[in-house]
């Protein structure tokens, strides 16, 4: 992975209100609604903002052939089922997922700090971005959220040899005192389906133990994974097993399709998973002590003490500043990219 | 791990009820109240019947040492904190976590039902067995739970040098349909700390990758691992995230110790970590297509098509079936230990 682009001499320098319009004019322009459009293009330049590269623009053309397919609806109306406890539901109406989180996020707040933990299951949904930006927001208003979401098939079991789950991402997001939230968004495969793209763009091999070819034999070639072959789960049969909660979690108890089982054969060009995310927001507040955020930073600052030089979530509170100070940097041939797209 | 004990030709075979009924005496003869002694010992005599070795009878002694040193009460009686919500707290009050778990149960099922999901919190817990047990009761009654616990600091954070982690697994449970529930109970160390005490016992070296020494070297010795050395996290620095994340769920969210914290030095013999731990408990059934059990059913079924040969929670259930069918096996030495004990 890299944080700086390629090409930093010939690189364009945008803020993110710049990146957010130029992203929201193609969103627009490809048949997303002016308020999804906006939500999707905040989430897009946040990503790049953060040196999220294989979920920032990097992401915009398959938004954009997804969207020419038909095979996702940027329009879609989100619906709110509300269950009348702590348990909310989304029928995200075949549109993408950040929509629906944004159509029941207040309620989904509300209930949490209610009851003390609330529950939100999306279904019917595409989600095509890193997952730190759906959990970041709750961290920062005090609350622990975690969410999974399952995505398509492209990760075998451990010692299977055919791909069932998606890379399948676990986030969490915890509020820390005096600093940023503490942070994670980790797939559950041995790396992520974006960096296997980019590694074939760039022509580097995957580093070894990554990934298979379509007759379930080890390869470091990012096109042999991408063109019928598979990606492993990180830490063998124990991120298997964590790959496969996700399925049960962010399909079976939402409704939504597992990442073997929606059919997108006909839509040519499509690239979105049609799958199902699950939410779960805990009011930190009601845990016996009144000094949560406090116990997280410490124990954030025991495991640095300890010798691990960077958690979760370090290098991309780095490059947001760095992108808030000097803007944020786009190779050249990007930029020409989105501007012909917008 | 072994699934049969060492000294078949000499074991002795009991019912469920018998070992049960034997580790009640010894818990009772060493302090513990009567209806404790029961759950730990129905606890334990589970762990024994589904092949748990590390958490069966194997921990006997050191629950012996823990309670003769006085560091926890195994005469405790939780106190169960009602917050109004979905979200219960248990102060253990230095007992065992099973009692704690015990004495909030109904109310946890009660609320998960009402609201769809619900929180408990233990804080001032020893857990000393497997997690399973905690979790696969409520799969069995169509619940869906998470559990994290953290432990005592024997495992580094990736890169690291020191021991902040505990052993810190996470367990889930979630009902299929006409076969068992889906259950798996898994460190977030690259091993489980009593299998690392038993290979010491049996005088056997680790894996590869498993552990360090005191100076931080990677060793194969078991006893290096026990004496002043630790384990390190199951997949590089996402299982060390996940660790982390136990600590913050089981620790910081109940007003329990992080697993560096507590301090036994004074209690000589003490081996029950004294952390917290915590329960998240779905109602699927809102889940908004009323087949969720089916669902489950579904997704671990593609597992096995697509090659992987167990799942979790496979061998437990044939050993249990196996217990059940031809009771107990337990090595004459150490039923001899267990009727000392007693």
């Amino acid at each position: 992975m890299t944080n700086e682009p390629a090409h930093t001499a010939t690189a364009v320098y945008l803020t993110f209100a710049e990146l957010t319009a130029l992203l929201e004019r193609i969103f627009v322009r490809h048949g997303v609604s002016p308020s999804n459009a906006r939500l999707l293009a905040e989430n897009c330049a946040a990503c790049e903002r953060d040196g999220s590269h294989s979920h920032g623009i990097f992401r915009i053309p398959g938004y954009v052939s997804s969207l020419n397919s038909g095979w996702v609806d940027g329009a879609a109306i989100p619906v709110v089922e509300d269950t009348g406890g702590a348990f909310i539901r989304v029928d995200a109406k075949n549109g993408f997922a950040q929509p629906a989180l944004a159509a029941a996020r207040d309620l989904l707040v509300d209930r949490a700090r209610e009851y003390g933990i609330a529950l939100l299951a999306v279904r019917r949904s595409h989600h095509f971005s890193a997952l730190w930006p759906d959990v970041e927001p709750f961290a920062e208003e005090g609350l622990v959220a975690l969410s999974f979401v399952n995505s398509f098939a492209c990760v075998v079991p451990h010692g299977g040899r055919k791909p069932v789950f998606g890379t399948n991402p676990i986030a969490f997001a915890a509020p820390r005192n005096g600093e940023p939230p503490f942070v994670f968004d980790q797939a559950s495969s041995a790396m992520a389906n974006g960096d296997v793209q980019i590694a074939a763009r760039e022509g580097r091999l995957l580093p070894e133990g990554m990934g298979v070819d379509r007759d379930g034999n080890p390869t470091r070639d990012p096109n042999a994974v991408l063109d019928g072959g598979a990606l492993v789960t990180f830490g063998g049969h124990k991120g298997s097993t964590i790959a496969l909660m996700v399925e049960i979690l962010g399909a079976a108890l939402t409704g939504g399709y597992f990442s073997g089982e929606f059919d997108w054969s006909e839509f040519r060009g499509a690239q979105t998973p049609k799958t199902g995310q699950l939410f779960i927001v805990i009011g930190p507040e009601r845990g016996g002590n009144g000094v949560f955020r406090e116990r997280v930073s410490h124990i954030t600052a025991l495991v640095r003490e300890a010798g691990q030089e960077r958690l979760p979530g370090d290098r991309r509170f780095e490059t947001r500043a760095r992108s808030e100070r000097q803007r944020i940097p786009l190779a050249r041939t990007d930029y020409d990219m989105l501007s012909k797209l917008a």
